[in-house]
């Protein structure tokens, strides 16, 4: 009888520090989604605010940059939005995972999600990175010119959008690994 | 006594159905493997003989198009290779998941190398879809324009091997999504 209550009192305190390290991963995992979140707001908005209006006007042409000039970026700053949109509501499951540790389908729920969204990001920064290092070093094959050498400030704001872009890739796979690894532990 | 056996019965009627859903699994799993395998090398080998002489030779320029000239495209040819060698070698492991179909472990070092793939896989049909995008239809705000008025096949056949990377992408999540059904079937 003794014996009994000391093996249960073992189970029941391994069983409390399991339910403290699920707990620990939830709150890093509402941690690491506003950081994504941000970085990923920070894509859209430094892309989608990329402008320049060089200091001439000819008859034939207006001289101006816009993002939506060109549809990569156009793309990514949806793609960017969207992610960012998800990973905020996202917010309401992490929060019911720091309070209800144990719950797993919820977390599978999130998990596919996630890798959803990981793969409309990598799609976007992808398009636009390529678009960017033609920008920035043209292609002579082509006859495209570089673009960067006009419009320098444009180029430098799209290309820190989308490292920006990258950055919250990153944080989204450290996001699934962890998800992963709570939903393994129960 | 008797009850017990119908029980008993039942429970491993249950377990064998569930091992054969698995080994089902598994073996089409294996199919679809080969079936990405085939499209990733297809967009591989597409881009990487997409090559077009135009038939006209002056002293500035050679006319004359290859998948090298442009980053992107080596960058899809790379990754299409990697994923198509990965796919071809992952059939041994869906080989030993149709022998052993109770393998757990295995299948989930599976479906972390999937999703790892489906990534690069990704970033290289996107990268190249932006391109193939310019080159078909230029841009006039950059003053890029399109190449394809001049290297119509070279086009067609970068275009071709983008889709096919595309269908591999769609193989590779059916594949990711059948493993982890077989991983829940546990």
């Amino acid at each position: 009888m003794k014996g009994g209550s000391i093996e249960i009192g073992e189970v029941s305190k391994g069983a409390s520090q399991r339910k403290g390290m699920k707990r620990g991963l939830s709150i890093m995992d509402f941690i690491l989604r506003i950081v994504a979140a941000a970085a990923t707001l920070g894509g859209a908005v430094g892309m989608g605010t990329a402008e320049e209006s060089l200091p001439f006007v000819t008859n034939f042409m207006q001289f101006r940059a816009e993002y939506d000039d060109l549809p990569s970026f156009v793309f990514f700053v949806l793609a960017n939005s969207l992610v960012c949109g998800y990973l905020v509501l996202s917010l309401i499951l992490s929060v019911f995972h720091i309070v209800r540790s144990s719950a797993v389908k919820s977390r599978v729920l999130l998990i596919v999600f996630d890798t959803v969204m990981l793969g409309l990001l990598i799609a976007g920064a992808s398009a636009a990175a390529a678009i960017v290092y033609l920008a920035h070093n043209g292609n002579s094959k082509a006859n495209w010119f570089p673009i960067c050498q006009q419009f320098n400030n444009y180029c430098q704001q799209a290309s820190g959008s989308v490292v920006g872009s990258y950055i919250a890739v990153a944080f989204l796979i450290i996001l699934i690994l962890l998800s992963a690894a709570a939903i393994s532990r129960h």
